[in-house]
């Protein structure tokens, strides 16, 4: 109770949950409800009401003791006399329960990671199971491993918690052994409340949905390794260390949640379901964003052969991106000079569990920021552009996600994200080839799919009375007195009145915009405002009657735009596991709320198509996307002008001629 | 005579042009032309014959003997008897020209850069700009400066070699006073042969044509300064030392032209007009590439007023991008551990004149090349991403444009150019606004306009017999037995049988690919190939019967494939200065070659919409693009499965907590 990351004296309405909220909220609900058993899957900070966080910032903003706002927790659990879930509200100032709501059957929360464990135990001893393993005559050397799999949905009265289990095989006992190289054609769906086997799905193997070889003993086949203990590339020669270091410290400070950094101030707030969220940025004391977080994720796959079609991860609600951060270690996943930040997860029974060094901020180095040479002197200015990564890493069972919130010295804030991991892959009779998916080895394949990220920005140009808008540039029509050349274009500009969606178009360079109506710009007289860079992107494919569209309506179009309102934080909805609708920006908009120039939040889903190419197999090298967030008429002038120019007297490069030296020969 | 940076034992094809060569090819022509006196334009390695290179390529890689293929220098001038453009092909191996081609009056050269301070002079100095001067009654402590501006096009009967000269007052005597902060209303025109002047443009300052503000006396104002020495910005406080530094050694090898580098092995050529150009590339043993080239750059502007519709730089045709490259500087320009290549360009007499550490070569970590963790045990592999970057960066006029080939351990290639640089600004009245335009300042505003960037692919995937197609995922039809979900996706192929221009969709994921047909994978059984990610953007504004439009055709569509032709390498075609139309790839693809799976070209034209933020101003922070070349079937599985794990024992990073450390205690 006592292990907390956040010290006390500077607490902000920002920070992640503590071990020590997560003991006290759930002993009070188990007290509450004793002797009932309380199974939690959710614990964590309800985010804050955002009128009382704005008041607390406007106070502080004036020096003035602002109190911080009411710290909410929320609890999602089930409890023992009822099937149905429960979400209590714990207010931690009262130390009271506010609010319980009970859902209704079949609305599900994010799985128990405590019980895959139990799950996997529970599946690959089941005498449904080992029927099936004694069929295909493994050899000794081979060991049957089971992933368990998101059930999807493809019924509208199912109301039970799946789980479907995909099967593999995985060569030996090393901890890395690719069983993902080794898929097998059965795939038994277990019941993971009552625990109770509900079915024995075979997988088809061929270009049609036939499942008849699906019980044929198994050839032995060597699998495709990708740990480097196992693999036979053996290491390649020749990378020689490059160190990046900071001899005088790194640039920015950290203050509990509180990070400053090249006229940058934020909070880095940590949920378990969406990992890294940042708050309240402000740059050169003005502010930009309330908060900007990563809303959902959904994987479906092309694959039309049941039981494929239910393959469809929402990797936020259905699992959580906080919950399964990796551990991230000095000179792997980070390099340079790192600040790790660790949060807390709560467990089934309510303990919280560290979530040690989840997020990880570095410097880094990222080319020239501006240069301009005199042609008639040679005399050149320039900055190179040092960049503040915040970045953590998430396993989803076979995939990884690297997400890092980027921020540089023009004001500028860019999010990537980067695909990597191991392919989803699939049993194929050996010699066939589906039109859906690519071959990758002796009976193995892996089917097209999409990844479909949502991002959510919830902006504070200026403050909150913020507009969202878009210009189109455009050609003037060709005119004897205005435009005599046909060469003359303009930018017009749409702005957006109520809540709704709204395409990406490249060849008119639509760009949406966040403005402050009430404040112009002094040099050019127009509203201050940032602009969203988005690549445009392919949407989802499914078409609009199936349940992958249903569930992941935000995925269908790459704008959206809502009125804020507390709670409305996840893409999809609250509730994605096993969802027969969403419960998201699909319902929000349908609101068709007015924006009246105040408090709007835009929304951005861009997707990857991933046909998948040999090069993706064991393991993929990173797969990336980025948008960007950037000043447009919000400074005077670039407010990158005070960066010092670089100097080889502090940068210390050395000529690749040179003989190699040693670190301590490179200062000058 | 004796300079030259590549060492003769290692002379390949590809090699930039030689101090020597072009001493000896100007001395020939001037021998044989004597007495009249030749103004050389362009001297430069007229590119090798494909066939002849393709033949030594073959032997080199048998072992043989390969005798080099014959190396031909092109010598582009103007002789004292004739107005006539000349281009002679010089050959080095015979010492001979082998042919002589006079171009038709109207024809015109890149600039004479060596000509560029002696118009300048002869502008400020003549008594018709000396008139508009005084008219001025500029105070002491200003000075009037002038950019000569590539004159553009709007008169088919115009054959003079005219010259804009856009004028601007500077304050005091620092070399880097930002003159563009303060630009003049009258523009003279001259002849850059007779040196005679044409005529005085006076430049329309409101919202339509009208020059009468022209020769009013000038508004003192204050320049809004860039350089670090000039402004009042200061220079923020914090930014730590950030150093990057490899104790053993760059990983890449460079002997002479060729580099070799984790697996890919390649040569770097120069020109003048295209700066770095990569050649002969491949992984792992196999041929990718045979040639990758920065192709056409042009930057229409899109006000309609005159003289500005004539504002349409080639930056690569009119004046070459190699030409006006930066000599690079360690620390600055480059971080970490250089290697810098030079190459020479010729001067208007002749001479050879050093282009020195115009590219630079160095390795930079890249984050993440690929992890996977273990759910049930946390057992990770990764593997961080290592890139080799060739750059280069040329300052035209305002501009500076940065150029980045970026190879990776995976096989891949990415192309990366940032502008940034000084905006090209217009004098505006005091209170006007334009629609074509952003205002930066009291006077002064920048129009809008853009950058077309074309880059040009000549593959070797797997040899020659190249294939381009491309493919586009589309959604299955629901259907009761083969897609019964709707949820379905496959991918559909077109192969490009003749030359042609195309669209790119990002809605369709429409991908080009380079395959070879006659190579199939292994493990898929599909070609080989190589796949081209081009984002799309915003292609040329201005209409068709618009000059510009002319000129650039290839600025019109994203994508161009042609048949390869030796001697067709610039997009827009090979003279572009003062062109009435393009001799490029809208001439080349109107010959409809059929491909024949056999060297085809690839070219892609990309653009930014540039509508400047005040943000750009007075220098502005870098604004970026990039397209890649990935392997897509190329390979049987992830081609860096061999790349060697990241280890803390050689990347030595540190927590940003511990004390600030010097540098020789980082050693573990």
């Amino acid at each position: 109770m006592t292990i907390s990351n956040i010290p006390s004296s500077v607490k902000t309405p920002f920070d992640p949950i503590t071990a020590e909220e997560i003991t006290v909220a759930s002993s009070f609900l188990k007290k509450k409800l004793s002797p009932l058993v309380v199974q939690f899957r959710v614990i964590d900070v309800d985010e804050p009401r955002k009128a009382q966080v704005i008041e607390y910032l406007e106070k502080k903003k004036l020096n003035k003791d602002a109190p911080l706002p009411t710290r909410y927790v929320k609890l999602i659990y089930v409890k023992s006399d009822s099937p149905h879930l429960q979400k209590s509200i714990y207010n931690v100032d009262t130390g009271s329960i506010e609010s319980t709501v009970e859902f209704p059957l079949g609305v599900k929360s994010s799985v128990d990671l405590d019980a895959m464990p139990v799950l996997e135990e529970l599946c690959l001893t089941h005498p449904k199971t080992l029927e099936e393993i004694k069929l295909l005559q493994i050899p000794d050397g081979y060991t049957v491993v089971t992933d368990p799999w998101i059930y999807g949905t493809d019924d509208s009265t199912e109301t039970r918690s799946l789980i479907q289990f995909y099967m593999y095989i995985r060569k030996g006992e090393h901890p890395e052994a690719n069983h993902y190289s080794i898929p097998l054609k059965f795939s038994p769906v277990f019941d993971s409340d009552s625990l109770e086997f509900v079915r024995m799905d075979y997988l088809p193997s061929g270009i049609d949905s036939s499942t008849d070889k699906a019980r044929l003993p198994w050839t032995v086949v060597e699998p495709i390794e990708y740990s480097h203990d196992l693999h036979k590339d053996g290491v390649r020669d020749g990378l020689k260390p490059l160190v990046v270091s900071q001899p005088e410290g790194a640039s920015f400070e950290v203050n509990g949640t509180e990070i400053t950094w090249q006229g940058w101030s934020l909070n880095v707030g940590f949920t378990v379901r969406e990992g890294p969220v940042l708050y309240n940025l402000s740059f050169k004391g003005r502010s930009i964003m309330y908060r900007l977080s990563f809303s959902e994720l959904t994987v479906p796959y092309g694959d039309p052969r049941a039981p494929y079609h239910r393959k469809q991860a929402f990797d936020l609600g259905d699992v959580g991106y906080g919950a399964s951060a990796n551990s991230l270690k000095l000179g792997c996943d980070c390099l340079g000079h790192i600040k790790y930040l660790s949060s807390y997860r709560s467990s089934n029974k309510g303990e919280p569990i560290l979530l040690d060094s989840v997020v990880c901020i570095h410097e880094q180095d990222s080319g020239l920021l501006f240069k301009h040479t005199n042609f008639r002197n040679g005399a050149a200015t320039l900055s190179r552009r040092r960049q503040l990564v915040i970045q953590s890493i998430a396993t989803l069972a076979n995939y990884e996600y690297i997400i890092a919130f980027i921020l540089n010295q023009a004001g500028e804030i860019e999010v990537e994200i980067r695909a990597t991991g191991i392919l989803s892959t699939m049993p194929i009779d050996y010699g066939s080839k589906v039109p859906w998916g690519t071959t990758l080895g002796p009976g193995l394949f892996a089917a097209n799919h999409q990844h479909l990220f949502s991002f959510r920005i919830d902006p504070a140009v200026d403050g909150f009375n913020n507009t969202i808008s878009y210009e189109e540039t455009f050609p003037m029509k060709r005119d004897p007195v205005d435009n005599p050349f046909g060469v003359g274009f303009g930018a017009k500009r749409t702005i957006v009145q109520n809540s709704g969606h709204f395409e990406l178009d490249p060849t008119k360079n639509r760009t949406f915009k966040i403005s402050n109506e009430s404040i112009k710009n002094k040099v050019t007289g127009n509203p201050v405002a940032y602009k969203l860079l988005a690549p445009s992107s392919q949407m989802m494919l499914m078409d609009d009657e199936s349940f992958n569209v249903k569930r992941a309506v935000y995925a269908k179009h790459p704008i959206w735009v809502t009125k804020y309102k507390d709670g409305e934080l996840y893409a999809a909805g609250e509730f994605t596991n096993q969802s027969q609708e969403e419960t998201g920006l699909g319902k929000w908009t349908a609101r068709d709320d007015s924006l009246d120039k105040n408090d709007p939040v835009l929304w951005y889903t861009f997707g990857l198509t991933h046909n998948p190419r040999p090069e993706d197999f064991p393991i993929m090298p990173v797969e990336g996307a980025s948008f960007m967030l950037i000043p447009s008429g919000f400074f005077n002038k670039n407010p990158a002008l005070d960066v010092p120019p670089s100097l080889q007297t502090l940068n210390k490069s050395t000529l690749a001629d040179e003989t190699a030296c040693h670190m301590d020969k490179l200062s000058l």
